[in-house]
């Protein structure tokens, strides 16, 4: 931490320190009048700012970023930009990325002065009132006395509880001085030690008595940097760990240990009663959720059961409400638990299988995903947007930890093309494969313009089924069909990258291997599929989300 | 209004039936799972649903269509939906654009029943809560018993206050019948009968007192329906009136009493001579914005205005706050009011001298509206983006009334793509020429997707500079640049419409007259212009918000 007496003094300046201590990179924005500067601050700070085509994309490109680094930023104009970027802002929110939303805004005095100035939606708190549902701490910057402290404090929510955070810089106080000798403050709460005892030692004594404990480790792992302490856990008393949808990748799925992922009835079935044959689960940082537990169809008796997430640990029926993930982890790592011996079930994943292309057979959303899986490696992150992409993503074999990026809970269509923009961004040598359906590309799918102009070179696999596939099989209607884009020209728009239309299996297949073998610009894929082909996945899933539509 | 006994019962059905009964005609949205059920009984209905690329265009879109035709409507899934759509909403808002926004949500049984279902924002009312800000009524539909009452207060408000409201639909909901024998309750509040007579006496007297009276038009004139009454009054009367930017076309720029777009210090010397010079300023129905006085330069002495609009009607320096628009406008249609015959500036606007392209020459900002000017004609209404294309746009000569559109107080760049495709689907004989800045158009232009597949053929003007043109007259960084896209390759991409590179004036006037010729696709024109050339409102424009960013 730097001397206090060698802090910058102005707001702006401020801020960006703090952002660059906490080992930010990168900031993603739009430009806009109430915001330039704060932005020509930036420019000249060690930050870089990216921009990108739309304050969306920018929002969903930060999201991804700090899912990955575990902080991100996001810097808009006023209304237009911030409101535009809700979207993204509450993507972040209910899927835990620790976002920072800057957004420049009139000046406290021109707030004083005058009623109306562009932008403005009838009152000058609206957009801060707009975003205090959607972000754990939302303030505006008004007291140069006051506003280091604040500042800390909304950095401090941020990281406490890895959840998006609002500062609204009125564009008057960027340049003020703050108070001086200021001491940037940290830290956030501590557990209670005796329901800390308690939830480690009972959690212990059940995992003493069980036989075939299995873990299931869920997207907070990743979130609070926990991947290594439940990984030397699992490994010193072989314990099986499997992941949530969410949280897919969490650990790496080439692990020993690693059993699949489970998403209740939507898995493969040998998972299925692995998991629920356990005599003890011990469910780590994964809150439940309908998509994490197959519209829950997941059969955990509680009786065997801990629970525990950065809000609670659950064992059997009863909570601890001021246990951290981070001491409950650590108090069981120094507990006498046995070791075990359960067999993993049977990895006979239909993908593991070796591929070959079929010439001039029709291609199908199977042996798409069959192909996927035969190319990843180190280096390639699979990035999935909602729908068939992700479902059908289920049992693809990750290599890395994290290499798997997707809105499994909140679900938003679009999110994949920009935030493999935000992942490239944070990590240049792992490559992002985006598969995304056609819907979801006419959302976003333009911002692969600032691949093009950053030089980065993700593989967009377009999974074109004319239309909204996953409302299909819940309702049927003329509302799921779009008008249908020649998606393979996109890089005759954006004056780079490469596109191609593979309609039968050897197509794809070329295209992919090309894909991989020629890197440094993106290649975009069009695959062309049936109007009504899905995973097997996706349509065991919109049988349940119909049937839970009726009630 | 239909006898109450015959009114459809489910809650879903009551809002259309509602909705038909105010006149819509098209719902602007994109399906998501807890929508479906209200979209299958829309595809049941008379309105007709139309699909867009993503929600903020959906917004955009329905926004333009209420601003043409008196009530747009935006239907949306929870939260991934409604909020990517929110930037759109705020404008609306802004700009007093009567929308209803139908959101889709989980049931209420779902909602007691379990805490976590995909799209969630932590809270169920989290949505709820962001759009209070942006709406001027927000509510849920939880209870059959009130549904109906509560769906008539929300379009009630909608309507007097001529701003978005929200309704969210919970699934399980929109099935479930209303109550029985309902009468939809209508009306809004009347005027205070002595404050407006006392409002209209002192306007009357004044009037009286007046030798060179003039009338500022506003956008509120359009919106509440006054334009007839107000011209009636003026050509009664012999008195000249203008419009503002945001209120641009709501009166007729071929009227003979017409004398332009006055924008303070940002429009023609000689107007703001003769608006200035006015010794009786009646100022009807616009709200005093930044943009709309070109940054507060109108210098219109409080001692001989009367500024109404729709919030209050204010005479010198008090207020009357119980006097609608209409009743005021009625009011001093009665009065014994002189007539005038003040005459008008001299119209030598320079965009009406006759315009030859000079074979080769570079195309210029000001020579592009030039001609663009020339071609502009009844049926061809200008929707123009905010930045140079709205700026520039001052001095056209629009044609009809209502047949200019711009954000131009609220200021959202994007917004003139969607924006023509939704007055396109409100007027399908009149063809929106939109102008358009190449840092807006990457943010919305694939909306084009949805003109190839209704067959709407709007011509779009792209601005391109390569980057964003305003900001850098406030403030110069490489975060105003952008990637240049080969934006007249669109048609490749979206498999329709017909794509043109102009770089000369011969090129660009060829492309404009064979786009005027050729109507029944979209023509996409790309401007290349001169990275700092802008038209001079532009300039005066930029040069004015750097000195208020200053303070």
């Amino acid at each position: 931490m730097a001397d206090s007496a060698t802090l910058p003094v102005s707001v702006g300046r401020y801020l960006i320190h703090r952002l660059r201590q906490l080992g930010l990179g990168h900031v993603f924005g739009i430009p806009g009048d109430y915001v330039l500067g704060f932005m020509r601050q930036l420019e000249e700070s060690p930050l870089q700012l990216v921009g990108t085509t739309n304050e969306l994309c920018a929002g969903y490109a930060a999201d991804a970023y700090a899912r990955v680094t575990g902080l991100g930023a996001l810097c808009v104009t006023y209304a237009v930009g911030g409101l535009s970027a809700a979207n993204a802002v509450a993507c972040a929110y209910a899927e835990k990325s620790p976002l920072v939303v800057i957004s420049g805004a009139p000046g406290v005095r021109e707030r004083r002065k005058r009623s109306q100035v562009h932008h403005m939606v009838g009152a000058h708190d609206a957009q801060r009132r707009a975003f205090e549902p959607i972000t754990a701490a939302a303030v505006t910057i008004e007291d140069p006395l006051t506003a280091f402290r604040e500042i800390d404090r909304a950095l401090a929510t941020c990281l406490a509880r890895k959840q998006p955070v609002y500062i609204e810089l009125p564009r008057d106080r960027v340049d003020m001085e703050g108070q001086a000798g200021h001491v940037p403050e940290s830290g956030s709460p501590a557990s209670d030690p005796d329901e800390l005892a308690e939830a480690v030692g009972e959690t212990a004594s059940m995992l003493a008595a069980a036989r075939a404990p299995i873990i299931i480790a869920g997207i907070e792992v990743h979130r609070f940097g926990l991947t290594g302490a439940l990984m030397s856990f699992a490994e010193r008393h072989g314990i099986p760990v499997c992941s949530t949808l969410l949280g897919k990748s969490v650990v790496s799925e080439k692990h020993p240990l690693y059993a699949g992922t489970y998403v209740g009835a939507l898995s493969r079935a040998e998972l299925v009663e692995f998991v629920e044959g356990s005599d003890c689960v011990l469910s780590l940082g994964a809150p439940i959720t309908d998509t994490d537990t197959g519209i829950f169809t997941t059969r955990l008796s509680p009786e065997r059961t801990v629970h525990a997430t950065s809000q609670t640990v659950r064992i059997r029926h009863h909570a601890f409400e001021e246990v951290r993930l981070d001491d409950f982890l650590a108090g069981l790592a120094v507990q006498s638990v046995p070791v075990f011996h359960r067999p993993l079930p049977p990895k006979d994943n239909p993908l593991e299988q070796p591929w070959m292309p079929r010439a001039g057979a029709p291609l199908t959303t199977g042996r798409l995903f069959h192909k996927v899986n035969s190319v990843l490696s180190k280096g390639l992150s699979v990035v999935a947007d909602p729908g068939d992409a992700m479902f059908g993503s289920i049992d693809l074999s990750v290599h890395e930890g994290a290499d798997f990026l997707a809105t499994a809970f909140y679900a938003t269509l679009g999110w994949a093309v920009p935030a493999a923009i935000g992942a490239q961004v944070a990590r240049g040598k792992v490559r992002p494969l985006v598969l995304v359906g056609d819907g979801a590309f006419q959302m976003t799918g333009t911002e692969l313009s600032t691949a093009v102009r950053l030089g980065l070179d993700p593989i967009v696999v377009v999974l074109n089924n004319r239309g909204y596939l996953t409302e299909r099989f819940i309702l049927e209607g003329k509302f799921n069909d779009i008008h249908n884009w020649n998606y393979h020209q996109m890089p005759a728009l954006l004056g780079g990258g490469l596109g191609v239309l593979a309609g039968t299996e050897d197509e794809f297949c070329k295209a992919l291997d090309h894909a991989i073998a020629t890197p440094g610009q993106f290649h975009l894929i069009e695959a062309r599929l049936e109007k009504m082909d899905a995973s097997p996945a996706l349509r065991r899933l919109g049988e349940r989300l119909a049937a839970e539509a009726k009630g």
